[in-house]
């Protein structure tokens, strides 16, 4: 791994970004979004199985390329709903992997494991056909090792802050497990209500019985729903919660009377509501969970702009994130006037605002972000977490509202063993893009040096209300 | 400020584009199209007032960042609507602004007050809170003397042309002033009938009385409404005008017979008119504003996409322009084609077209520019009148319309003191943006340097159609 | 001709560019999809006619701009439909261009020309004004010599395969008269079925008619319409074809049932249908031909976005494709669902999908292509086959997709003796890019050099199903 991968090449540049860099190479990582298990840490002992395992069934970056080039799903030992039986053989999926994976030759996904490979698991060797069962040794070996237990690479990460997404019904029993554990790491949830709030949910009869049972409110109109909701906003930031977070296809907010949610939410019940139903439900709910961030202090999260599961034979045969998600055109400037109207200039609220659209970058979300005092920018996501999309971002942002209306970085992953190698693309990205900066005479050397910690730690600790560091820990 | 400033840290791209800048570097201003207010020139005495009523109040792009951050408006000492009291010590003013002049770090905003600083008030110091009120007395001292009046200044910078923008409803009797006084610059004006045409604009029916009044034409009918229009466009051209100015939410255009026309205009003389009635007229007006174009030979300039004061509380309390004005997703394809089939072949038309959707320029504005004769690209607007704005619409434009079919660099700002470094970027920009290409052999040097001179000159005068100057200026 | 045009002026970038470029810069050329007439190459002895006739007169590009700077159609020797006089005089339009050559400084027209002119002809000076005449006469003293014949330029240019693009109607008797000839050189046609399928075309009635004649089937109801279009299908395949080649307005497909398909057929026969029923059938047709894809394995390429003959005025006077197609915003996450849910996991079919909507790259193309099998993205078309459109695309769709999810190069070209220039600008343009990952330290030389090869020749190959090459050419 060369030390000045991904900086420019020129060598003015390349010399700037390198010393920004070294600045904040070795900061404690902070995680506020993210998607890794929690029960990874709530057991002391918890193995990460096979390489496969680890690698390549769960991560839904690798298997689309995969499928994308014709290779059945089966085949990568991804699991059917129906239970039929899939490729059990890891050797022989690791061996598929390697055989194809030059697909990923200038993709973040060869990027990642590259790094992952050689800085988490010592792997010095390009991973090819050839070389892909003595990778699969090398890497199986180590993680028999007790130093590669997952409490023991996050140690190792340096982590300051490890944030997961948890359902609003969700008991938080591995968070409970953790805090009562004598490993005083600090994992915190996420409050992620879509799975009640956007009422088209699958089983979502079910998830309003769930709520009921572990907010123990019986939640059978809208005003009881709200009141569950707050029960368990007030327990997840019990838990060390900072923040919500919110999908939606669009964008749209809007204010319903509470007769009118209660209208919707009954129908919603009885399984009789349309499309317009559904959309204004999830817009009035937004407003709702804006007007309760105000109140509990909790940075609200939007990410919106994916149709899920596009690919419906897919979805039917596997299930949900199954790499089929494909992004849409999105509206911001007239679709959040009205919480941002409402909400957008308390200074109790923090709005992160996420999109697949990059045009809304310089169009709606860097105008609206530089004005309203709610409102920050989130880190370049999915699609767009990548050295190129990084620079995109911070090209089409900055200019309009620098970078201190954005929240720095989230790594927004489920790949535990992938975190380190992710937030250094973005802390070598943003140092090369500042670099940029420096050497066409727009920013003095001290100033990029302040702002490439601005961007790779502290940005994101102030946007997620994070508390500063317990001194054991970074 | 570094000499190469702006420029590519490549040092063969830097070599050349400094050569073709120099070329530029000393070249008069071409102001075509701004919002500098002309009271700063009737009156030879005119005194800018303190260093924030000159840099801070007055500039939304400088208190939408600092509103961003939470900075209360009244802090900023932005008047309420109501007069409430607002702060009034300037120097606590300044203070603040330098306290979070950080937050301006990579923006266009930063780049111009470093240059305007420096270049006209000699200030050579970072601004920092320390340094801020020794950066005061430095301006405050300089705005007192006689070489600090606008007219002074005027001369100092070298401007050939200024434009203004001016009301429909305006007797122009600053201009009056200034072409009745011995000082012979050229300031004209630009006729922007938007108040009376968009018919939802507040106080509409007052700005048609004032119609009515300044035209001596009793405007009671679309006919006579027309003829007003007519009739101060001719006022406007007599004294120097060479432009229109149209804003507008869509770029709709669209015909309606004289009858269709008559029957929205008196449904708005009764305040009884609908969104849709709203959208025909403009869209109609349009019309007739590339009609009268052809005839009078007013270039008319084009101004779509902008939701202006999204957030209403803070309209409400401070009125328009406080940086508030979000960009929408923009179409141009189907809209402007009524316009064109008309008007757009048509030799006597000079369309020039503004977009605050960057996704317009390569899909829809350089194929259109680079179709219809009338058709010319307005510089990036607003939000992209920045380094990388201006990277990215000449990336975008030129290899499909060419630099010919665009209409230059226009600084659009009320900012005097500005206008020298907003041309200084530009006039480096395109110098930068010119050298890429001669450094990758697809320009020779000897074209550059012409293109460097159409782009920083020639290309505004001549589709706005300015004079030679007059050879006392320039 | 520098040596090094097009790539980076970075040094080492630029000694990285140079070397994969020299891999890849005499592979012979793979030409799967453009618009040459194939009648150049029936007749053995067929003449360009004069410079004009072969460089100025055919090509849209080039008179588009010369029109958008106000020159009339009349005096670029374009013919009007009416048969009205029009400039006669080739010398006097070549003098005409020449005049205005620097209008197309930074365009690819340009790039194309100067190379073309230098690589083909032997020109080695500027075209300007001056030079004007003593150009023409070397041009012109060219195409009268023996090897500029079409099939010696064929040869020359080491073309492996070139395709042509062909109404579903035609007899392809041209194509014939090259198989019957003793000139063995890979010439093949594309059925394009547009104007039978989409019911608005003008004429349409007199298509269906024409497709009866030539399939022997008589088309009279849907059932029949589908049998001729299969008929034509596999004559096409008889004949060489690889592939199908669909434009569009949108890229909406939905299936109709057989009863609903013909009653918008018979709607279509009586000249009785509404724009709803031009877009039913349109999409449903793209279903059918994806469906017949599965069945041929002819590749099915599909362009939309693009509103044709935008200038009625000038359609009027002169007809079709006179630089008057403007782009439109494009859709295809929702609109392409229905084909890709029903055909797009069958390995048996390749959908190639081109845009004129950049903003779809990174946002709907490159994930859709980086999840279903079917899909590949075309190269960057029209507007965008330039060297910074090629760079955008690249920059936008490789780190979703990879590049092996790309259907490589085509140059989409009526003007034969550019084809050498196009396809130089994208292997510079695609080595350039790639030695900047290299650079970067994200790509090592040798996946470049791999990946340089695939993009230049084998991709183009692979996605059209071409056959390995004829051990006599190539």
């Amino acid at each position: 791994m060369n030390p000045n991968r991904y900086f420019s090449s020129d060598p003015a540049q390349r010399q700037v970004a390198a010393a920004l860099y070294e600045t904040v190479r070795s900061l404690p990582l902070v995680c506020p979004h993210g998607h890794v298990d929690p029960r990874l840490f709530s057991n002391p002992d918890y193995s990460f199985g096979t390489p496969v395992d680890l690698l390549i069934i769960p991560d839904h970056y690798i298997f689309r390329m995969l499928h994308s080039q014709g290779i059945p799903m089966e085949q990568i030992g991804v699991p059917r709903l129906d239970g039929d039986a899939v490729e059990s053989d890891h050797r022989k999926i690791w061996q598929l992997f390697a055989d194809n994976f030059y697909l990923f030759r200038g993709t973040p996904t060869g990027i990642w494991l590259k790094d992952e490979l050689s800085s988490v698991f010592g792997v010095q060797e390009r991973i090819t056909g050839q070389s892909a069962q003595r990778i699969y040794d090398q890497i199986a070996d180590k993680l028999a090792q007790p130093e590669f237990k997952p409490r023991r690479l996050f140690e190792r990460f340096n982590i300051e802050v490890l944030a997961t997404t948890d359902a609003a019904t969700d008991t938080l029993a591995h968070h409970q497990a953790i805090k009562a554990s004598d490993w005083s790491a600090r994992i915190v949830p996420t409050f992620r209500p879509d799975a009640v709030v956007n009422i088209d949910t699958e089983n979502w009869a079910q998830n309003i019985k769930a709520l009921s049972d572990v907010s123990k409110i019986d939640v059978h109109d809208y005003k009881s729903f709200i009141a569950a909701l707050e029960q368990r906003r007030a327990f997840f930031k019990s838990m060390g919660a900072s923040a919500t977070d919110h999908a939606a296809v669009t964008a749209f907010t809007g204010e319903l009377s509470d007769a009118q949610a209660d209208v919707i939410f009954q129908k919603a019940l009885k399984g009789e509501f349309n499309s317009e139903d559904v959309a204004l439900f999830t817009g009035h709910m937004l407003m709702q969970m804006a007007r309760m961030s105000v109140e509990d202090g909790l940075t609200m999260q939007l990410h919106v702009g994916s149709l899920r599961n596009h690919n419906e034979v897919l979805f039917n045969a596997y299930g949900r994130d199954k790499g089929a998600d494909i992004p849409l055109h999105t509206e911001f400037t007239k679709a959040l006037k009205p919480l941002l109207n409402r909400y957008g200039s308390d200074p109790k609220l923090t709005l992160i605002v996420f999109t697949l659209d990059e045009t809304t970058y310089s169009r709606e979300l860097a105008p609206l972000a530089g004005h309203y005092p709610a409102m920050k920018l989130g880190a370049p996501w999915w699609f767009f977490d990548s050295l190129y999309g990084m620079e995109r971002f911070l090209d089409s942002v900055v200019e309009t509202a620098g970078i201190y209306n954005t929240a720095g970085f989230n790594d927004d992953t489920r790949a535990f063993p992938s975190i380190p190698a992710r937030h250094d693309v973005w802390r070598r990205a943003a140092a090369n893009w500042l670099a940029g900066l420096v050497v066409r005479h727009i920013l003095d050397e001290d100033e990029a040096h302040e702002m490439s910690v601005d961007l790779a730690y502290r940005l994101a600790k102030q946007a997620y209300k994070l508390p500063q560091a317990d001194p054991q820990h970074g």
